[in-house]
């Protein structure tokens, strides 16, 4: 049974200020759920039409298909709904390459980007202020359970970036990826799908990177964000495996 | 004005069987529409609400924001919809990196990677008889005109595959891809957003290749399809600036 302090508190989740403020968020399907209550991640409850997860019985609740329906964020609901507590901020490790966003909204952007950071072993990824929620309910499903694994952070990064030492951003023109040096630790920025990196962050930035155009045509297009973090990401990973 | 069949014709082109059997599809918005008449496709007809094109009169058709947004596939239409001519299949060369999809269905990713092609200089992009139709408007708009440049074809995998040599097909394991030999010439096989590349091709395969995971997370998901096309073709393509 689903009560109607439950639907309200679930449908209100699905706006980042009411998230923000009870330090909530959900997440639908066996999978991704599983994913979740196998991490660090604490569970607040659980709305399932089938007992198949591994949750206390206080924190479990069986509803119908029907009600599922009614606050899924799904076209096809799956099985089940969950709603996970939003862990404490950790302030990102100063080792490793870390990956910063700046002002990316599209939230399948996003998260792929997550879900490329855990693939290439990238543990922290800081994100500007105005960069897409993490916990927004897109994110979370297209991260496929990646959020688990990659610590998400979201700074003011002028603040953050007079901090750091080897930073490089992706501009459409920029030393060559595949012909320059790249160290084991450092940031890389990647922009806003319209706008690309903004005007001061671009300043304090200390190499400028691109992507070469291959092939007799040069268009003015720029590659998707998403894809040109998976370029980059390939191209500094390749480089510890040479060594 | 836009006239009752000129509605019927446009919202029939929504489907592929009616794209194949008038020959025509739809590209929407200033800049795409100009990426077509720039290039070899053959304008149709016009509908616009602004008369900045450059298009013969006979084919353009001046109508309102209220008559656009009547017919647009899009949330926010963009001034203008034209309707272009499929041009005939051209048979892929033989020549220099082809690649194959072996059904993918989600237009954004066919979107991507016809953009991909672009940008790393593959020419023909040959897809299952059941990969997503490139000509759907969601391609279309993902391609952000990439499809002027690249060859889209639709043929049989097997028959097309029997002729080719240097098959490679990516797997969650297989030659590592950044460690492997690679030629200049070959095609490379990616597969289905959910399933990979199908039983029947996977025996085509002549080398498997993977793209490794870095880091102690060592998840169960492969990567996004377009995002593993992004990674292959840049190791593909940055081996032969080293040559």
């Amino acid at each position: 049974m689903l009560s109607k302090n439950q639907i309200k508190l679930i449908k209100s989740l699905g706006q980042k200020k009411n998230r923000q403020q009870l330090g909530l968020f959900t997440v639908e399907g066996i999978k991704g759920i599983n994913e979740f209550l196998d991490s660090d991640f604490e569970l607040e409850s659980l709305f399932t039409t089938e007992l198949i997860f591994d949750t206390s019985a206080n924190k479990t609740n069986e509803i119908s298909e029907i009600e599922l329906k009614k606050v899924s964020s799904l076209k096809n609901p799956n099985t089940a709904l969950a709603i996970f507590k939003i862990p404490k901020p950790v302030q990102p490790s100063n080792d490793g390459l870390i990956v910063v966003l700046d002002d990316v909204r599209d939230p399948g952007n996003l998260g792929t980007i997550i879900r490329l950071c855990d693939w290439y072993g990238v543990e922290d990824l800081v994100c500007s202020k105005a960069t897409v929620d993490c916990y927004n309910s897109k994110v979370v499903q297209a991260t496929m359970g990646s959020l688990t694994r990659v610590n998400v952070v979201y700074l003011d990064l002028e603040d953050y970036l007079k901090s750091q030492k080897n930073s490089f951003g992706t501009f459409m023109s920029g030393e060559n990826i595949y012909t320059t040096n790249l160290p084991e630790t450092g940031v890389v920025i990647l922009g806003n799908e319209a706008n690309g990196i903004s005007e001061n962050i671009k300043s304090m930035v200390e190499r400028k990177i691109t992507i070469p155009q291959f092939g007799k045509n040069q268009t003015t297009e720029s590659l998707n964000v998403a894809n040109a973090t998976a370029i980059i990401l390939s191209e500094f990973k390749r480089r510890t495996i040479e060594k």
